[in-house]
């Protein structure tokens, strides 16, 4: 059974931390050993892993895909105007996979688990489900 | 067991809709709830969810990608000239995962999985494999 | 339990292929059918997977990529300097998923797994997990 996570994103374009949440996720659930699979049911937004320890970190992502799929383009024809947030999200992924071993999260000790918002502020969801034992 | 799905593309870009397909497998084979793993055995291609409400979604994603990474680039070298989709198929990637539940795909309302075709037309596979009871 | 890999890198970018030490892991832990699942625990590198047969592809999706992603830009806040790297990471994506069939790595005829480093040269890691039986 998947847990669905509740997630409110603040700004148009986001990274927000959830690491802990899925840790707690993972420990309430008694998942032990095996592989998670984070899904982002949306399609304006996404999973990343990444750095945790500086914040210009995330904020550099964000502005840097941003000049890479500007907000307005005079080619885009889909009329909510938010197809760049669209591209980003197939850009990003929305699914991400993460090891675990014996409760815990297998990560590097640099990486966090992001929701990759795009399209902002809203109210979204991740989903959480196991594989393992 | 990998359950290979024939797919044709009919252009050089092309997002092609696999969710009916793919949900006709998970019935077909008796999945129940789990993980799904959607593999795209091709270099110049891959797979991804996105949004399948307004078909102008999938124009300005393709569109707005090949702009930035155009076909024609002076310093690419390898002499099939379709570098540009090599790059776009590990951008998009070439595997994706879906949650099941009570054997069906569990998504967002607005998502659908899509094969993504950079180097079309050709004949192309997508496999399907299931982790999980 | 995860397996991991040790990976040195030798320039800043590249990418390194992992299929064949790949391979070897599948059959020494006897890993029969399933899906692995690839990790790279780090944040300035990524897992990717795209031709094997001419190496000019590599190259030119290593240039390709840099071109979108310039190493030095001027809102960059962070101080280590690499937040190219830390994007590129997020657009290639730090892990990978392979179907594996009687204890063989189920991939395309051009396919070959490759570990992608953006901020080298380093000594990685690669870990590797199973699901399935």
């Amino acid at each position: 059974m998947a847990i669905k996570m509740q997630i409110q994103s603040r700004t148009r374009n986001q990274l927000i931390d959830l690491t802990g949440q899925v840790q707690d996720i993972v420990q309430k659930e008694g998942w032990h050993t095996g592989v998670i699979t984070l899904f982002c049911p949306h399609t304006t937004a996404g999973v990343t892993i990444n750095e945790n320890a500086d914040p210009a970190v995330s904020r550099d992502i964000l502005e840097t895909l941003s000049r890479l799929v500007p907000a307005a383009q005079a080619h885009f024809t889909h009329l909510e105007g938010n197809s760049d947030a669209h591209l980003k999200s197939s850009l990003i992924g929305v699914s991400q996979q993460v090891l675990l071993e014996g409760g815990h999260l297998l990560m590097g000790t640099w990486q966090n688990i992001y929701f990759a918002e795009f399209d902002g502020p809203r109210a979204r969801q991740v989903w959480v489900s196991f594989c393992g034992k």
